[in-house]
């Protein structure tokens, strides 16, 4: 919560459920990670929080972008970046949106099967690419490790074969998993690129850049390490790979760049302990669940804090199931994971969730129980 | 898939994703479910799917309406429903709800819990209730039991209050669970709604109605019991437990509804084995996925079936992961329960996943990773 946010909510008191971003955090995350890791280029990755507000900040910071999609590109394009600093970073295009990018402009597409390689080839003739490379994800509250990525051995196959198709084999990725705590991640999964790369140079491939993809974690409910911890890990672990001169070095931050930018403003519909007695569990339903915006909340992965108007007081408090406003059975926040509340917290009382920048706002359902979409301001 | 919907994939040829609803199997589910429980008022769960074609369609054919929030009910009462055949069957309201879908002229409204008694109480005085009964979802594919509903005891309690507050206890109700293949599963509920409802009538309390609420099943890649079979056990149940007179019963379908009146039209982005080897699952990947709509694959749980441009051909078939086609990791459709599809299947071909009438519209995501909402068209 920061005074500009606390301010907003206090003189705008603005409906409930709404995200509230506070776009100087933003800034200060892209200076702090720039600070950390002063050659990476910075790929933010629009899905966290595709917002014009955030895109026209960061393009301001000279900023590049990782896109997910043609919408995506399109939001770039749009908030003043220039093709050349957008990556089409989605390794599932269909053949249209490949050719639709290339004629925007996009020379930089990833890849991670001998199916989308040629997929480019066809449709992006002479365009770089990069292989996703398979790695752990361990250490991750959000891992991504068996959707996507190839094998090393594959890896070093279809780059070696990427000329003969007529395209640049640019550079090399993998992502260590969302929302990563262990700074180890990165160590292990530089040596594996690293043999790679060095593998594919030696053969005469004119490969320059390794791309570390995103995961570098926000603070929800429990410490995290510092950037400039993930920032020394990997300088490192370049050092030892390449000894001589590093790879051009891409960073693709997502969660990192906007998550504690960003509050969610929320009610409290009902809170009660359902069977009427003592030990029944008390339940916390929130008009924002799952399906408003908290999908992270999933399997209870990201465990978001909260704030109450009672935190002040000497109020005691119960370990609390939250819950979501709709009728469905599966929104449920946090049960496993109880809350601990104040018990003097009532329907119509108004709850801050913190650091929910990222990936809350376009997980939204439509209309979910007719709920409308999550409202969103950008100050 | 109906005539009617191949015709117009054929003719049309729509854009994927979509969802594709024939409106005459909405009619004839209907009157089958009206033909197997005629006693029974059908009060559809908006929820399923809100879409104004299939809420006019119903109000024509005579139905009321289950509404979880104010937008549901302004779509029923748009559609032509009165405010007397709508139930606000949600059992978490704001304050300022309440009040408004009784402006609105809603006379009926559940609760599970002393507080939600007290705000309606307070907010819609002289409105009938009813009390949600926590009942066991044993054979639901989707259940809803920890959510929602009180013990009957504390039921009992809050029913015998209402009078006392300026409401009429009108009802009991329970649900069983969404995709409820156990006919049984009624019986037992009947059993104890129908213990506190007679106890309820003993004291002097002039309760006169019972919800079913919903759960009948639709067909997805398994048979499921015939509706006439759960008509026959609730009917032999009701005999058993009001032997005299039945109460006004309420039955609120929404899968069994639409689920098999829709199909979702879909387009494969990648079929790949990644790693290169025969030994590698093979995964494919479409144009919809977990949070394009297909929600209730989380936990697999809700497991559809596949119509491919290869199914009348004798290719041999590989167990495929199935996912979704953004950039997250846990937009996984099915890995447990791997689906066979045809080896010949490729990028670019279009698949239909069949019975995706219910709770696929409006999952959908207003934009994640850029991907627009699901396009709709009712037929």
């Amino acid at each position: 919560m920061t005074p500009k946010i606390t301010r907003f909510l206090t003189e705008q008191s603005p409906a409930t459920p709404c995200l509230i971003v506070d776009l100087d955090v933003v800034e200060q995350q892209y200076k702090n990670l720039t600070e950390a890791l002063p050659e990476g280029r910075i790929f933010y990755a629009v899905k966290a929080n595709p917002a014009p507000a955030i895109l026209k900040k960061l393009v301001a910071l000279g900023s590049c972008f990782d896109a997910a999609s043609i919408p995506e590109i399109e939001m770039c394009l749009a908030a003043g970046a220039q093709p050349s600093q957008v990556s089409y970073g989605n390794t599932l295009k269909k053949v249209g949106q490949i050719r639709q990018a290339r004629e925007m402009g996009i020379d930089l597409f990833v890849f991670d099967s001998a199916e989308e390689l040629e997929k480019i080839a066809e449709h992006a003739p002479g365009a770089r690419v990069f292989c996703r490379l398979a790695v752990e994800n361990e250490g991750a509250d959000w891992p991504l490790s068996r959707k996507f990525g190839t094998t090393t051995a594959h890896a070093g196959e279809l780059m070696r074969r990427a000329p003969s198709l007529g395209l640049i084999p640019h550079g090399l990725s993998f992502h260590v998993g969302s929302q990563q705590t262990g700074v180890a991640a990165y160590d292990r999964a530089i040596d594996i690129a690293g043999a790679l790369y060095r593998s594919l140079k030696a053969d005469g491939i004119d490969i320059r850049m390794l791309n570390l993809g995103g995961g570098y974690p926000t603070t929800y409910n429990r410490d995290v390490p510092d950037i400039h911890a993930f920032g020394e890990t990997i300088i490192k672990a370049l050092d030892r790979n390449f000894p001589g001169e590093h790879p051009e070095l891409l960073l693709e931050p997502g969660r990192y760049m906007v998550g504690r930018a960003g509050i969610v403003s929320t009610e409290v519909i009902l809170a009660s302990r359902r069977g009427g007695a003592e030990k029944d569990p008390r339940w916390v339903y929130l008009d924002i669940g799952r399906f408003g915006g908290m999908a992270e909340t999933e399997g209870e992965a990201i465990r978001y804090l909260f704030r109450t108007p009672h935190d002040q007081s000497d109020e005691t408090r119960s370990p609390c199931i939250l819950a979501g406003p709709s009728c469905d059975g599966v929104d449920i926040m946090y049960e496993k994971n109880r809350v601990p509340l104040p018990n003097a917290l009532k329907s119509g009382d108004r709850i801050e969730i913190l650091a929910t920048g990222a990936y809350v706002s376009t997980y939204c359902s439509t209309g979910f129980n007719g709920f409308p979409p999550l409202e969103e301001h950008y100050i």
